[in-house]
């Protein structure tokens, strides 16, 4: 009785979440501390004390109706003039709150844009390796995505082959750096590339192009800074979550900034505001919205991602295995060595290792490791991940 | 550059959430106290006080990583577990943890199991007047919805109009009891003449229909009893809400129910956890979740509302409006004099009174006041009521 396309949804269903699954029930058997589940980008860190002073502040000093209450479905005004203007302090931008969709997570914000704006047959391009969640957001929506193949080993884009896939049905290009799941930043050279690419492709087609930059990782980077991509390209619609930035991810809060001068803004900005409402999520859960207002400028220490990823870099070193050194997120992008990526991730399985298989991402032959778990894992694993290249070099 | 579908979705846009913006626009003009807004089923009664306990508590005393963090898409297990346990308890039900799905509130609920099952061209049926939003939640899915005409003065479903409706293409059905925007309650007689039309239907055509139960306003009822659908039919997933019973509409929290003797019952669930997943809700918001689930016995001061009804129905009287009766809900449906809604919400506003016309509840001639407001604004608003009905009378 279940719908053909959810039949289908569900046979090809994520394969993170299939390891995650799989993560709870091997804990089961062998106790979670001899399970070493690298599958889902699901923080390890607390979220920063912030916010619980936050939560606690609004629950005791805000108005129940209005703490509680239905808001516009954009979300509150108070805390959409907060977030435009933490985003115009830190990028120079020039948002004001009428730029601001508060939206259900970052999946969320990706869906109601994506509902605004696409009709049956519409084009939404993506690079690979990309989240694989994409696929199914264009679905949604009888969208088609058209993937631009990846390009190893920096990964970054090949400005080239993207300029190519975009034709004059594209409505949108999605990216997201630091990028899951290969940890690689899009520097400055690369977005006024990709920039360049679309304004030539709006002006040959004579359409409108919009970026969906998907930045859930804004923060998370190592090094290196992360330009702001809506700086390099007007018609730019940024995706946000706090999920990384405040370990919040299971409380689904995010927003999506709409450029002002994107080509018809008010449309835009009031179709996205009807898709909320239609698509059921109605507003962004309202107690979360006022805490994470008042934790704009807080972060959960990212110094702690990055030793473990040069913990876990170290042990694909000593295995052998290659990677790409990742410059934000916290996902380690590794090449499985006989360029079977199923295989390596089944392998892996057998030594109580969760990987997932980056088929899923449109990158065949590699897999990812989400590194956002106890350091603790990390070590623990590395007898694991012996055993698992010994299986290559047998 | 926004949709061809979405920009009829704008144009169609609420008329609930126009009213709601417009008061807001009012107030600024004239004084919060001097705009009568009964547009939004927004609570005017604060969450009770195990809300703020149960919020504090998870927030001071569980694990940070566990209350922010993701969990399985249908919720966390132990939600899930209480959810069900106290529904047998109260409604001599057998459900488990794995009948129930934790929503983004029931219009997520709603959007989750239509994505579940609904194929395009697939009917669901609904029985007018019907909360105008499931329209566009069956569209999100290509689906037709198949409207049953209403059935003036009580308003309880005209059982064979509602047979005829049934066809081979029929996958669902959806009821609203206590309905909004009528108040009406369905009994027992009326649930099991429904059930056995669709019983008769799923003989007849050899398919499954399942019965979509919208339940948001189960407690709100006064003077009666509210026969627990699911119990007549066997088909059932009930959606429900914490939105009204604890007032907690902006956020976004409550279920779906799956009965475990319908047909397809794994496949049933997997699907919905997939959709709660890809259409981006990922799952429901995860400290409200916790908090909830510790006050799955608690309720707002139902009295408030009868007496608010009560207070409502004598300037009717007064004025010499018909209406219905209300049994359950906080919804007064009321008759326009000459059987143009909009004319009367307009003629409304001009007295600063914010109706909603029920042509977008697929009844014509009648007008919606939501009465989930301060007992001070209804007493407020007779004069303008009083004013309103002159112009009838003129």
């Amino acid at each position: 009785m279940i719908s053909e396309k959810m039949r289908n949804m569900v046979k090809n269903s994520s394969a993170i979440r299939a390891m995650f699954e799989e993560g709870k029930r091997l804990a089961a058997i062998y106790g979670a501390e001899n399970v070493y589940d690298f599958s889902l980008g699901n923080p390890n860190l607390p979220a920063p004390s912030e916010v619980a002073d936050a939560l606690k502040y609004e629950v005791e000093n805000c108005d129940a109706l209005t703490l509680h209450g239905y808001m516009s479905n954009a979300g509150f005004d108070d805390v959409r003039a907060a977030v435009a203007e933490n985003l115009n302090k830190r990028f120079a931008t020039s948002y004001d709150k009428s730029c601001i969709v508060m939206t259900v997570g970052a999946a969320g914000g990706l869906n109601v844009f994506l509902k605004a704006v696409l009709d049956a047959g519409d084009e939404v391009v993506v690079i690979a390796p990309f989240f694989g969640e994409y696929s199914n957001y264009v679905a949604n929506y009888d969208g088609r995505i058209v993937v631009v193949k990846p390009n190893p080993p920096e990964f970054l884009p090949d400005i080239q082959a993207f300029e190519n896939a975009l034709t004059a049905k594209t409505k949108a290009v999605i990216i997201n750096t630091p990028n899951n799941p290969t940890g690689v930043v899009y520097g400055e050279d690369t977005l006024k590339a990709l920039s360049d690419a679309m304004e030539r492709a709006q002006k040959k087609f004579g359409t409108s192009i919009y970026l969906l930059s998907d930045e859930p990782y804004r923060e998370l980077v190592y090094g290196v800074s992360q330009p702001y991509p809506a700086k390099y390209y007007r018609n730019t619609v940024s995706g946000y979550s706090f999920s990384k930035s405040l370990s919040l991810a299971g409380e689904r809060i995010g927003y999506l900034a709409v450029n002002p001068d994107c080509d018809d803004f008010d449309d835009l900005i009031g179709a996205c505001a009807v898709a909320t409402r239609v698509l059921g999520f109605v507003n962004a859960p309202s107690l979360i919205q006022r805490a994470v207002a008042k934790c704009l400028d807080a972060s959960v220490d990212v110094e702690f991602y990055r030793k473990n990823g040069e913990a876990l870099k170290a042990i694909m070193d000593e295995c052998g295995f290659e990677y790409v050194n990742p410059q934000g997120a916290f996902y380690l992008f590794v090449k499985s060595p006989d360029g079977d990526d199923a295989a390596m991730c089944a392998k892996a399985k057998k030594h109580r290792l969760l990987l997932v298989p980056a088929s899923g991402f449109g990158c065949k032959g590699w897999v990812r490791i989400a590194y956002c778990v106890s350091p603790e894992t990390i070590a623990a694993s590395r007898q694991s991940f012996i055993k698992l290249a010994k299986e290559y070099t047998r």
